[in-house]
């Protein structure tokens, strides 16, 4: 497995200055967020300014949301194709305002990823389902655990639906070896960052470099290589302080922590 | 099912303020904590307290954090008999400091009830398994799932350890019905409050009112009463604006929610 910067750890960062840093440091993949991609001029142009980099485009974040429609994950699988990415992330949104139905709101998930395969298969694109943490159930991600989401990838073939392992997210899952296990070639990207404590009052910011927090890399990376995953590992890191440092000691200390993941 | 006042939702509250208010709600349950129970002169005293108000005790809140040993939940059984309740609650505590290796943790769990359990049962008390939230998973309670509690549960019989379903803990499982199903007769304590967002920077803190968020109530009172609970059903809430407020306003809050539970 090989390193990959997802942009989202270095937000300050133009996408331009994200991939000098990805060449300074040795990294090779990429993994950009949407808009991000837009502020760069469209995928046609990122695309271009990765490869001048010699960089590999591992995923594109983020599809999804689906309470809302399902025009912006059209658009997104697009942009996934023109940026060479056959990842393509998807968040799949939590409930409506006041809504208390939750498996409602699961089987709009699953519905809307049935409508989406074809459009996807036709771009060569995966639809990659990332369970969140079930701290966001309620207002980002009505998936919930590894287990769930292979569930609702389990129609489809695992070249067209897609998982997503990121150990934010998943560490405390007493399943997630087995399921990690059973998600086998579904696994379309492997996240990591790490979970420390006490979280901050934005959860979405509470992400720490590797090492700085709870989790056993080792050991889910382990799960993830026996399950025959070898593509790349993208960082991505959620973290005010983090956003607040200079990009270039933030991509250096990406690279610096690497080993910890032991890949 | 009957409602039960946890006395930790009127955290300002004297135990005896907190009894006088359950009598002048027609609440006939009430679920102490031990710190309060301290305050009040100790289980002796409080028993009698409560006897005298025609108080059942639901529950004692909480032995656990076993990674700092057994005697603290030992203590914690010797209270719960003489109280009067059968249900002793278990937070089981986190990983240690510093510590990367969840399922060294969780062993500790496990091994720990199962030295505890004869103490408990010549006690005539139920060692009572909460999952938390896995945000906690780090910090409060490595056992994260219904599922997983009963894991632990399963080598004993159902009134030497069971378990505790809470609302605010486990309403995100896409496993809850089948789990609170199987759990049967080792539902030791049925608790309610409801998930907020976003939740506050002290995550602990975050619970709200039953009707007041997204959990669908009448959902899980049906399962947990399809799986033959007709026990106590306590009012839990960890909230600071709740706490601030006059204690007489919001156990009144607590008894006009209470149709909103379905039981």
């Amino acid at each position: 497995m090989k390193l990959s910067l997802n942009t989202a750890t270095v937000k300050r960062a133009s996408l331009a200055q994200a991939a000098q840093l990805c060449v300074e440091n040795g990294i090779t993949g990429i993994g950009p967020w949407r808009d991000a991609v837009e502020a760069a001029g469209g995928a046609g142009a990122v695309r271009k300014l990765f490869d001048s980099h010699g960089l590999t485009v591992t995923s594109l974040c983020r599809g999804g949301f689906f309470q809302l429609g399902l025009d912006d994950t059209r658009r997104a699988i697009e942009e996934a194709a023109t940026l060479g990415t056959r990842e393509l992330i998807l968040v799949v949104g939590g409930m409506p305002d006041g809504s208390k139905d939750l498996p409602a709101a699961r089987r709009v998930v699953a519905d809307s990823i049935e409508a989406l395969v074809p459009y996807a298969v036709q771009h060569d694109v995966r639809l990659a389902i990332e369970p969140l943490h079930p701290m966001f159930c309620a207002d980002r991600a009505v998936v919930s655990t590894l287990g769930q989401a292979l569930d609702i990838a389990e129609p489809f073939a695992p070249h067209e639906v897609g998982v997503v392992v990121d150990t934010y997210h998943v560490w405390w899952d007493p399943q997630l070896p087995a399921q990690i296990a059973r998600a086998g070639d579904r696994i379309a990207s492997y996240q990591v960052c790490d979970w420390v404590v006490p979280l901050p009052e934005d959860m979405l910011l509470g992400r720490g470099h590797v090492g700085d927090g709870h989790i056993d890399f080792p050991a889910i990376t382990g799960a993830v290589r026996r399950a025959g995953y070898d593509g790349y590992v993208e960082v991505e890191i959620f973290n005010q302080s983090i956003w607040d440092t200079d990009p270039a000691t933030t991509v250096a200390t990406v690279a610096q922590r690497w080993p910890l993941v032991g890949v």
